[in-house]
């Protein structure tokens, strides 16, 4: 991910400066790769969290912190098909602060249990401003399955685990209703602190001859753009099939969780494109993760780089930030 | 390394949390490794440097600080006698100073190419504080001549490459002296911005059988304590061997040019231990790479996991943070 204004042009001048990653997978997929051992390739992603931008201390718990610091890398992974892996984790604060560290260690090492990922590494330093962890993974692949961003093809249907835009209510909930929220919200802030990367998912897809995928850190509408961007396809979306969370639903309403679900960010669902004919294979594989919704289609009759959102088969529009139709 | 308060106890607890490390080195030595490919091993770092902490924009230009991103941790494979290598980079800027996320990769890849190390992805984050740059650095190595810092044994001598102390004059005449600096203060700068990892040199005490090492990022008296606590040994250095830079014992004279050599940091040399049978030979192989001074000896008359410095056979005393005596 880069957020930083101009990201394309930034992605596309550090890509040109690096040069051509070493089989032709890394800057502009979710994961870099290179061969190992025998017939396997190394997969390696970073993500870098700032306080204040990606995470408040008073609303999110340092042990939560640690276990989604951990979460948005092997996330990465699991969009290639990958497996766990090596953790090098690089934590800054303030010395009065620095209690957190290990509390942030706590919460990441449950998941790290949880996921076969060893940490093997990491570095401690001093920060006069934010908090800042930054988790390195490196996992591995068999290089003739993996998911790609760049794979999509005419034909495909486009399919998605899990719910979206449970994350994104979280976040909503809290922002606009400080106290006490409501015991319903709990399936939503779980899906916001602690969220569950498709791991296993992902190795399923791969192993029943899915090749195009992405995992969703920045709402489906981006993701979706990425995919068409990246392998040259027009993607069309039905709205109306986006598995919405009830829980965001019966909080805030259908409308507001549909804008949630397109633009919200931060579900960890995969976003993949498949042959057709996998469809009844791969919605009884993903029964033990996260289930598939068939959301859509890549078609010719969208234009090429693009992604088309439609609701009872009209287009609808789409800000670049935030959801403006219905 | 970890600089917080109790880093010690920090590392120790961090260190029973994650876990022992699958095949003994990790969390506490200059690097973590794994199994790889046929007969190697992974080896695994990262290195997390901010703004107004280890470095500031106005004393190091943004090419400067790439190139010492990498540097500081090629010094980490160096000392464990490996090569490199790929590389992750996360970088965190405010949006106004975003231009500065191309000068920084420029840098380092600069130094990238010049060591053969891969730069395959990264993340660039926005961040309301300091600039922060992250590298985490996966490189391999033969598992039977890694060079450990546990591996020191009485009898052996204690060496190191290059000189010492002239990072830390070039950092102490742009603090204490603004404005031009003197011409002959230039090799002083270009230790201290644009470090070259002695990766070489490292190899080669691998390849003529050394075992311990670890590279100057904290000062020598520091990382001398360092491996005189994993080896569980004594260790004596003669403070008169030392191997002072010429510019800084010309600039700031010789008894602050010593208390820098041994305190001051960011050298990224090697402090290494030997059979004193591999003299000759390390003296013959390190002429290309840094040389090699003889400092001292590991000797069962220095109590263990301590360090001692002495002069003209007397001890002297180091302060924790400084170089008292004299």
């Amino acid at each position: 991910m880069t957020e930083l204004p101009g990201e394309f042009e930034l992605i596309a001048r550090l890509a040109a400066l690096f040069g051509p990653p070493p089989n032709g997978l890394g800057i502009g997929d979710d994961a870099a790769t290179w061969p190992a051992t025998g017939d396997t390739v190394q997969v390696a992603t970073t993500d870098m969290l700032i306080e204040g931008i990606h995470f408040r201390l008073d609303w999110t718990s340092p042990e939560d912190l640690g276990w989604k610091a951990l979460a948005v890398n092997l996330s990465d992974l699991a969009a290639m098909g990958a497996t766990p892996g090596r953790a090098l984790i690089s934590i800054a604060v303030d010395a009065a602060r620095r209690g957190l560290v290990l509390q942030v260690a706590r919460g990441l090492q449950s998941l790290a249990e949880r996921t076969g990922t060893r940490v093997v590494g990491g570095d401690t330093v001093r920060s006069p401003g934010p908090l800042v962890i930054n988790v390195a993974l490196v996992g591995e692949a068999d290089p003739a399955r993996l998911l790609r961003r760049d794979a999509a093809r005419p034909g495909d249907l486009v399919g998605v685990t899990g719910c979206l835009g449970a994350s994104s209510a979280a976040l909503t909930l809290l922002s606009e209703r400080p106290g006490p929220l409501d015991p319903a919200a709990a399936p939503l802030l779980a899906a916001h602190h602690r969220p569950l990367p498709r791991l296993v998912a992902g190795q399923l897809l791969a192993s029943r001859g899915v090749r195009c995928a992405i995992d969703i850190s920045d709402g489906l509408a981006s993701e979706a753009l990425h995919l068409a961007r990246a392998s040259g396809v027009g993607i069309e979306i039905d709205v109306g099939r986006l598995p919405l969370s009830p829980a965001a639903v019966r909080l805030l309403g259908e409308r507001r969780s549909r804008e949630l679900a397109l633009t919200g960010g931060e579900d960890y669902e995969l976003l993949f494109t498949f042959d057709p004919q996998l469809v009844d294979e791969l919605a009884s594989a993903l029964a033990i993760d996260g289930g598939l919704t068939v959301l859509g289609e890549v078609t010719d009759q969208v234009p090429t780089g693009t992604a088309q959102f439609v609701e009872a088969g009209q287009p609808i529009e789409l800000a670049e930030r935030g959801y403006v139709a219905f």
